[in-house]
């Protein structure tokens, strides 16, 4: 039988000063991660040992000072990139920093185009702070927005919310809440719908389940609290089923992840950010993922933050970055053809 | 020991094409109800022997035709006022009809001016089909309105969101999400921060701890998306703190809930209905509670609806009408000083 290669995951380090670097060391320390992938990390061999002295584990990887350094055989399955680019007397616990920001930069951008470059499957980072971010690199607004710059192409991306098997997209995401409802528009919708469709479809959905949320209180109760569910969202549902997603909608938002949780769809998309956010953090806040769909290759993250309040004190759970990293890892092996068996990699 | 008396309560039978007339048959059959307090419900002996007999349970009630009928001694402490307002062929399951809606209007007003009059201490309800209620009562906006109506004065109530001995209040309710932002005013958060203090203190809160939402997604983010936390919903929480409310805030939506599930809040202020109604049915859609506050009494009803999906089945979960119900008698019970020992009733 012949041996199936592991898939290959560019890890970028993010934010020095909470508590992303300990979370690294943990992970990069679990049998599980370092039997199922080949891992190349980008960032700073001194900020990941201290992360690893924070979270009380050994670090046992091979450092290298350039991924081609690391193409040499019998270097093993986890890759340190040395980028020499953050000392830690730099550091300024639980703050965001300029140079933190540029750390974190630094390491994305190098783990997106090794992954473009065709050297890895798939990208995870570590958390980032997005106030650093922004000072290292003022154009910053969100990762999507970050990613299409550093590969040179819009992509149609979405960003997705993952707990165990259920998704979640959303119509709209960082915008003020005044402005949502003039946004949810049939061909936003629309857009979404099959961004949805398709990228659980390449995540190894046969036909993902989607449910759509109301906008309003009780999906608007017939139109007495606001008619854009009757006007605009039950029209871009039908439209969607016509085009053989399988959907059904629009349902109150205060039930539809009760029946979600339930098994019965694989997926809520939901017409603003804090509809969705409420509902996955309160599920498994513990396990949560990011996703960047739709882009040539998954990227992944935790769906929780830097956790400026207990940065270096070693308490930080690292079950949501764990659930990322196997998220990442079991899209790449799909995509790669080395996981056959899996029905969804959700 | 001189005997406490025990609170009473006024039981108004909803809509009958649902759930609630087993519901109202199975908590009759409570021990742990029929020894906490004396009810005397209004509806019809019909339609609560229909719902004891889909429910499976005995109906011991002594049937009387007006409340003054029940003020005779020795007839126990659990009385129906068989108002003979509805006959059960005119019941349409599962259907919202003018005649259901008919019925528990006049269910709801009777126990309110029942209650209004001294003779019960608070009100519960089975739960309402508004579309019903607006085929009876064509001004029938909410229950707020509606006992206002009753009352005949414009009792400045407020609806909250119970949920074991967390409480959930909101500046917006049934409003489209299009207008949402325009009502987020200082006026209406101070206000509301003083109705939900005031509020809890009364059903034995002694300083509840509040915490409010922010109205943008990350609670504004700093500004980047939306403005309203810094200049208004900041501003009042501070005005309130300065009146001696205990309140913090605003803080993202998306986590307030599992630090109130922590234990820091006695209540979530939310600027909205879903914000706090997605949480609230996230942890418990079988517990959840219904009370009309800030009244002369307090109204309480499970915060579910009719579940047309399950009527007549016999499948209907109690859970969240016991809690109602329990909540009533022990704001009841608090308010006539005949359960000294809570320092909550939440």
């Amino acid at each position: 039988m012949p041996q199936l290669a592991l898939p290959t995951i560019a890890f970028a380090m993010g934010d020095p000063a909470g508590i992303s670097p300990e979370l690294a060391a943990k992970l990069l320390n679990m049998d599980e991660i370092r039997l199922a992938a080949r891992l190349v990390v980008f960032g700073d061999e001194r900020i990941l040992r201290e992360g690893a002295k924070v979270a009380g584990v050994p670090l046992d990887v091979t450092v290298v000072r350039s991924p081609e350094e690391g193409e040499g055989a019998g270097l093993g399955n986890l890759l340190l990139v040395d980028l020499n680019n953050l000392h830690p007397d730099e550091v300024v616990p639980a703050t965001a920093t300029h140079a933190g920001g540029r750390f974190a930069v630094e390491n994305f951008r190098r783990a997106l185009l090794f992954t473009k470059a065709g050297q890895a499957d798939a990208v995870f980072f570590t958390p980032f702070n997005k106030a650093a971010m922004r000072m290292a690199y003022p154009s910053y607004d969100d990762e999507i927005r970050f990613v299409n710059d550093v590969l040179g192409q819009a992509f149609p991306a979405s960003e997705f919310n993952v707990l165990d098997r259920l998704w979640n997209a959303r119509v709209t995401s960082h915008v003020p809440l005044a402005d949502v409802a003039a946004r949810i528009t049939r061909e936003a919708i629309l857009r979404a719908l099959r961004l949805t469709d398709s990228c659980m479809r390449a995540a190894g959905f046969e036909r993902p389940r989607i449910a759509v949320a109301g906008l309003n209180p009780h999906a608007g109760d017939g139109g007495n609290f606001g008619r854009e569910e009757i006007d605009v969202i039950g029209p871009a549902v039908q439209a969607a089923a016509h085009d053989d997603v399988s959907v059904e909608g629009p349902f109150p938002s205060d039930t539809v992840f009760l029946r979600a949780k339930a098994g019965q769809f694989d997926a809520v998309l939901t017409m603003y950010h804090d509809q969705g956010q409420i509902a996955m953090k309160l599920m498994g806040f513990d396990r949560g993922v990011t996703l960047l769909g739709c882009y040539p290759f998954p990227i992944c993250t935790p769906a929780h933050g830097t956790a400026y309040d207990i940065a270096g004190r070693g308490v930080a759970h690292v079950g949501a970055s764990r659930e990322a990293l196997r998220l990442a890892i079991r899209m790449a092996a799909r995509a790669g053809g080395s996981e056959p068996d899996a029905r969804a990699a959700g």
